[in-house]
């Protein structure tokens, strides 16, 4: 293969990466409206941010996933609790805000 | 809202959340499928796997992709960080296994 070939090929799967991810964050935004609103309802019914039997249910869930796929399992779960840590530590500040605002409502 | 009703809820949050994750699943496995691929053509041509330029490029977009969502730049920027880190790991690893077959075949 020629350099300008390879050029064109290396460009040309990179516009398939460039498209993919603007997927994973357009699905990765839908995502976190939806945990926010775990999170607000959580806030509401003093119910906790974190929720080990949920995560378990997760983990099981992503393990199978990741055997249909190519994916490494180590990889996809590290990438998930990275995922998952944000979600609570933005439960945890949705939590804080509710606190405060039904304190000032007083 | 009753606590059944809170269950249900949240019963039907976390359904999406599942339906969702599929589908980070699913995209993240087509982006590896496509990156090994170029992890192939860059050791057939003695690129690098790591291309400083094609990052900073990939940053610049996700920036921009960050302000048209909620998600906040930092958290987007960590996880592609960790993604990319995952490509470079098994671009490395794709040169090595070719180089290996090119030697034994000589």
């Amino acid at each position: 293969m020629e350099m300008v070939d390879v050029a064109a090929q290396l460009a040309s799967y990179r516009q398939t990466i460039d498209n993919l991810d603007a997927a994973l964050v357009y699905i990765l935004a839908e995502r976190f409206r939806c945990t926010n609103e775990i999170g607000l309802l959580k806030a509401e019914h003093g119910l906790p941010s974190a929720d080990k039997s949920r995560e378990n249910h997760q983990f099981t869930r992503l393990r199978k996933l990741a055997e249909n796929t190519m994916l490494e399992q180590d990889f996809l779960e590290n990438l998930m609790k990275f995922i998952i840590g944000e979600v609570i530590q933005r439960h945890n500040q949705i939590a804080s805000e509710y606190l405060a605002k039904q304190s000032s409502a007083r």
